[in-house]
């Protein structure tokens, strides 16, 4: 970390900043220069408070060499983390796995139905909505812990690990045999959620949120990591712009930004992110092509009747086309 | 609400369709042109759920007539709502309030010479942050209960109403004696703490999430009010944008556009959302002269050594001339 | 497109905005419900002002049924336009083309070094820029019609097309041998400029402007349509959102919208938009796997010495090594 | 300007690096840390292309100290600029302006008619377009040099300077007796424009593009400064975020940060940026409040008739009421 000074400030300002960064376990070399005094901080600058710093009357300003994200920092952890979901389905380094499934789940018929079909065409972890974060209050907000069962009963009759969203830390104990927990865009910054799941040994999908920074998403997997929990996935879904013809805009530059950051693993959704079922194929395997290790696809049994997102969501044939064609794009990188 | 038709739809296809409608409890008027199909949707049409509705095969497009918020909205509500803090403070309605505080409390000394300067400035509602959302697990997250403690103290010494940030909801009880409970801006979709709070009596101020709309600030309100809570204020806090200079860009044509829209008061926070003392004083006269119902202001007896958000706070002095100003804009206003 | 009006509206108005309407060689398909009348405006629609329209007393609210875009609408011109460069080089149509080059063209030597190189990779267009959109005055503008000759000698000895962006459209005379003129992302919007080259019967390579809606970018290649020139390449290179890590956000959801909305080729370029070469290799890729008719990259001999824009150029060998890669995710998706 | 260097660096390679800083006319200051050698470059840094010295392999990062900005710089000029358009109307250092007018000249009577309400009003120079950028060619582009021609008319009448658009710099003859040319926001990067202005030494008043930073807003200004002409004038009109309710967001703290940065006045174009008359008032009020030097206004003398942008054109009466309001606000601040 670099902190530029001001102009014009004294000796003893300088002394006194320095005896409070060196308090601070962290050793400060001074670099005095006609204009402008360079003060370079050497340690575990990840535990500096930037904005405190800059709030210095005596600092011009401060740049981090280092980024502030530490457990979840490739440079710290060269190798790529693959996330164990069970035996058979592990997340990262190297492996490329599809999530599939409705996005609420609203009755056994129908999350068999798609777990089976979904199966057959190769996506390896089933998804489905039991508690919906809505906009509305007054819209379906999933059959909450009746649904949470019908996802472990596809589970069982399908052999599938499950992937579902937590909306409230309290109800943790109901995850107890859910594979993957997911935290939604909305949640991404619900530091005492975070905190809560840092402490559970459970594989997290960390969704970003609709206007976090790559930055943003990675403080809040270290968030998680700091509890002693590395098993994250992260999730690009979209960012919110300007452009109204998609829902959000799908940033897939998130992905090698990302994998260059990050030791963890990084997946796409891009349902979600286009909110258009006839997007979902080429997003699919631009998101394969960008380097990405899976995808979060919604797929309904009969789209036009889901009880949410249903413009986004693909029937199971049209989630096979998907799928084949992701493993061809997937041959053509290997 | 207006639901437009594809071309081509049968006979058959429509009247399925209405007779769902009017299941929902819907009034449908049918207009049949040369090309289109139009259906009129009367009735209460805030519990429809436009993503199905559009996801149909048969539908082109749905407009909203209304908007989707109903407790919240002036339409039905044309009175200006005030909410009684106490007997003296009551925020809409045609007063107008300042709040203001440190950004962190830090210590009984320094909670009370704030408090005692503030109140003597005319700041009538004392703010602290107790728990702290950072975006680092590393930065300072508070004192906790702590902190509610020194504040409730601060109360008590000076008789100002206090305003403080809830992050958990597991901690409501701790806030009883708290005059107003803030939601905080990454907080403003986590729908269960919304719904728990909706079942309380307190005050809410509910701050605009970073990259919020306003309309999905006021369902978040709905939500609140859905629970049989209308005691809201809401809080522009400044938007996500693409320029550096400001940590965030205050949206002031938020407040005019607020008052149209929903009876609910409206403050603003020129603190964090330019981020920078010197642009306090100016956005809060503006906030002013926008037709804000209130201000929520930072101060700190020693910003250079703030915890947190140091660059952003005023000394007493600062904030005394700021209040001073504004007193001005708003009997030009009279 | 449907207009509704507000509620109160009497017949007489109703009558007077319909003989209005006529006057603008449209039909009017009245339908009266209990609380609204909704006109269905069929016609030539593209020609009617929306915001005219609503502005209106008695209007309510003005929905589009077909886009403002007609010349570059798909559902006039279902057919894949296919932009006919010279006899070997056609861009859409399911031909698929690159365009490599320098960023700017510096000298003799570098302007061939870089086309025979990137000829040798599969390019087959020769991009360099002669005139510069620089941010800042004082920054390098491009070598100007010396830049041009040395791009015409290029081509000369190559047999490439050459694509360069023009600035001034006094200047027009000057590239009358450039055979793919580009208006670049700050002039997409240049209605004057966009006027000019309708005129043309030149092949257009219009970008994206930084904060430019893709209905933005399909009316500005209208302009350059209703003079009388279809042959334009739309190209994606990145819009401005509040992520830092890279330059722009690369949005390749647009590829599959624009070609769902126009049948004008769509090009990407990967460069520009991340502003990082190492990320240029995947976001190529996934451009191609998102269904672009083209990518537009930036090789340059020596990036570390190059005038402007060096951090986001390969050199030949990463070029080669791109252009394999793509070659491979093409064939996948044969 | 800092330019950090990437550890592991050879001292020939900075010695290479410093020989070739100083040929750029800086000085270097080199200090050696453990792990980063940082380089204070000090001279005219202004002219130093980042870009270029961020693609250098042996540099990390590169900060700049002093703004790429010179000319427009508070702190090299920190007197307020005062722009004469003529003997009685200046802008800036203390003055305050209301420039109001058509959005389009349409004919004789409607021009003079609102020039003389608006100049009763309190107005002292005339807006009115005669060049319309419109994103539809099919759109009304204005009367063209016919409406310069009953502009100019209105301006003997009244005694009024006028205010009017630029879209194509070869009709610069035809602005000979404008007295402030307006260059557009979809123009502000326009630098082929920017330059040729830069010739005149006419009051050019330079509109804020609807992404552009306040950076890149004063680095235009610096192209037209470049040329010899400082007679200009900011204008914040609105930024493109993702809220739909208004059309853009008027940024207003984007007024005292342009105030702190550059010597130059700023007005605010509330009419544009909010898209709505009735937001007109508070945001010309919070305007004024923000420490605007002037505002710029539509007022039409029929708005629901207006060619175009006619929802957000006030009346003459409503002009007078915000003018008014306005006043007050401006005495409030003495």
């Amino acid at each position: 970390m670099i902190a530029i000074l001001k102009s014009g400030v004294t000796d003893q300002q300088i002394e006194n900043l320095c005896s409070w960064l060196k308090k601070q376990q962290l050793d400060v070399h001074i670099s005095r220069g006609q204009y402008t005094t360079v003060l370079g901080l050497i340690g575990d600058t990840s535990r500096v408070d930037t904005s405190l710093l800059e709030s210095l009357d005596i600092v011009q300003s401060v740049t981090r060499i280092s980024e502030p994200f530490k457990s979840a920092n490739r440079k710290f952890h060269p190798a790529d983390t693959q996330v164990c979901v069970n035996d058979r389905v592990k997340i990262g380094g190297g492996t490329f796995h599809i999530i599939a499934g409705p996005c609420s789940v609203e009755s056994q018929e129908q999350i068999l139905c798609v777990a089976k079909a979904v199966q057959a065409s190769g996506a390896t972890l089933l998804r489905g909505g039991a508690f919906k974060p809505r906009t509305s209050p007054y819209d379906f907000q999933g059959l909450g812990t009746d649904g949470l069962a019908l996802l472990l009963h596809a589970k069982q009759e399908t052999g599938m690990p499950i992937v579902t969203e937590i909306m409230n830390i309290n109800l943790l104990d109901a995850f107890e045999n859910v594979d993957v927990i997911q935290v939604g865009a909305r949640n991404m910054q619900n530091f005492e959620m975070l905190k809560a799941l840092g402490h559970t040994k459970k594989p997290i999908l960390l969704k970003r949120g609709l206007a976090n920074t790559l930055k943003e998403l990675l403080m809040s997997a270290e968030y998680i990591m700091a509890g002693g929990n590395e098993n994250i996935i992260l999730c690009e879904r979209g960012i919110r712009t300007f452009e109204p013809y998609t829902r959000n805009t799908l940033d897939l530059s998130a992905v090698p930004m990302l994998k260059e950051l990050t030791h963890l693993p990084v997946v796409v959704d891009p349902s979600h992110a286009t909110g258009m079922s006839r997007l979902v194929k080429p997003m699919a395997m631009a998101a394969a092509a960008a380097g990405a290790d899976g995808l979060m696809i919604e797929v309904h049994n009969d789209p036009a009747r889901a009880l949410c997102d249903g413009p986004q969501s693909l029937t199971p044939e049209q989630f096979d086309d998907v799928a084949r064609a992701v493993r061809r794009i997937r041959e053509a990188m290997a």
